[in-house]
């Protein structure tokens, strides 16, 4: 009532890296100790002796969960999970987290105490604390935002813009996973909000499910690859699906790259829903998201400790940027990459 | 759809401030450098040389702002200032925040844009770098969720528990005028909604709306107190009103408290304001909230040095926890103070 914009632009022109791209443009750091701002999986304070990295993310009800299906314990620990994410993604190791909540009237104690059981357990199964927060009352649905804390020895930090001509490029676990569950509680609410007394039937779908519900943060690679001395030559975890993470390095690192279909790594329960609901694993793996696996860049002299590496698979290789990005098939054919992101997700 | 949870105690049972002390029960912080959890106006991190500290505020639309009188660009700006008021209350400074954005489609380009103008703007006064951040969909209203780091040399640190007997209770700048501000601005909302032809009229209320539109974080006064040399012995920022903040102070040091009302610091708009909307300018300095003014305590022997300190007043002093809370009015009668909070808001 008080104001009256001429210019309307629509966020969704820009998409969501748009848009941050635009924002990063404004903002001018002055502080020494700033090493990275906006652009990398956590923003980068130098403190002497380490890097302090940040990061901070918010899960907004409707969004990016559905409390008909979502055990809120589970959506505490997965909140926590994509924020210790990033920290592995640059290579660190979390700390401390602190928590915003705004609660509906919808919640009671009992479910914010479930929802803080989900933290204090993926806190413990980390080794973080969680340090501070505020709960806020909120007129639309439940909203979580955490901002994780951790440090990284300054030689072993790793950026997405590190990756080198010839670098094998890696992924931690399997893909597409969290995707394929997603799609089968979708399909399970459907069929429960047609008839409320056909119970959910996820039998068979127990591993798609968990990765939708409860995903781990790969500290254990971080581990692993730290006892055999390897610094990823660029680190990105993959939240987006594969496709966007690896546009992110490659643009990042001003790269090409080429990926082999029948090197990424999907689980068969996710190939066999897949096939059931007639996606193309791959694609599911490409662009679904949520994995929260690592991708990364190493050197060549590092294939030997990597190649049987439990949890790691090698599925590709960094080329010059005038190469593009694309996907190689079983016949050798080449696909372009496309970036996907939450582009078309934003404007809701 | 997938649970039924047989318990259901309401939040507004336990307010914010019970919920809060509740949830931080089931907390077991295991890291050495975690000084202080949850329970302060910032946590604590050991970081060898200085305390790090941290804050995050989450900011609601229809429950912190009301975008049809709040200039967006003033909203970035309070944004980040209300989170910069909890590092100062620690006698901190501020270095870095990330910043949540949970958009609607109602949000344009051009609106992100001025948003960003005022956080950065707030950043540029304060000397902090906004580092990092996340950006989602949000199908319910703006949400925005800043974090602050800062620090603070171990030795210059005020939590709220050190007030001893006798210190001395400051506040910096006058209060209730944030309130008063809301007020006018409720009621010019309400005429513009129910005669959208005329327009609001705010002249003569510049500085209650400012207060409440486009707070500032009293930097001033912790670089005034350290020239002074003065540590406070306790400090806290005063978001949820003066009597609550003090609950806060000698709940957390285990003490009482006198405070004389005629001593209160209230401006002359904001008491013009309180009288002619039939409010006590004693209940708005108490109860109001949202005023970002620091109170704090001081041992005695600081008296001289305080006294005719520009910005700050000296209220009252601090008992032993026996005399309880009270306000001493002119009459020398004494009214025990209750804690307000934002208790009454949490369920909307």
């Amino acid at each position: 009532m008080f104001e009256n914009k001429n210019q309307r632009t629509e966020l969704e022109i820009l998409g969501e890296f748009g848009l941050i791209r635009h924002l990063a443009k404004s903002i001018h750091n002055t502080h020494p100790q700033t090493n990275k701002g906006i652009g990398d999986d956590c923003a980068v304070i130098d403190r002497g002796d380490v890097f302090e990295v940040v990061t901070t993310d918010m899960l907004l009800e409707g969004v990016h969960f559905d409390l008909s299906y979502c055990p809120l314990k589970h959506l505490g620990y997965k909140s926590v999970m994509v924020n210790l994410s990033d920290i592995y993604a640059m290579n660190g190791k979390p700390s401390h987290i602190v928590v915003s909540l705004g609660l509906s009237n919808r919640i009671s104690l009992e479910a914010v105490e479930e929802l803080y059981e989900g933290m204090n357990l993926a806190c413990e199964r980390h080794g973080v604390d969680l340090v501070g927060g505020d709960t806020s009352a909120s007129r639309s649905g439940l909203v979580i935002n955490v901002t994780a804390i951790g440090a990284v020895p300054k030689d072993k930090i790793a950026y997405r813009s590190g990756a080198g001509e010839h670098d094998l490029i890696c992924v931690s676990g399997d893909l597409g996973a969290a995707y394929m569950g997603l799609q089968v509680l979708n399909r399970e609410k459907k069929i429960f909000l047609e008839n409320p007394n056909i119970q959910p039937d996820l039998t068979g779908s127990d591993y798609v499910v968990e990765r939708q519900l409860k995903p781990d943060a790969r500290k254990d690679i971080i581990e692993r690859l730290a006892s055999e001395n390897i610094v990823p030559t660029s680190m990105i975890d993959i939240s987006d699906g594969l496709a966007s993470e690896l546009f992110h390095i490659c643009t990042a690192s001003e790269k090409g790259c080429r990926i082999y279909e029948e090197k990424i790594p999907v689980d068969v329960e996710t190939a066999r829903h897949a096939e059931e609901m007639n996606i193309n694993p791959t694609v599911a793996a490409l662009s679904g998201g949520e994995d929260y696996e690592l991708l990364f860049t190493i050197r060549q002299s590092d294939f030997e400790k990597v190649k049987d590496m439990k949890g790691v698979s090698i599925i590709g290789h960094i080329t010059a940027a005038s190469a593009g990005l694309a996907l190689v098939d079983k016949s050798e054919h080449e696909t372009p990459l496309k970036a996907q992101g939450w582009d078309g997700i934003i404007n809701v």
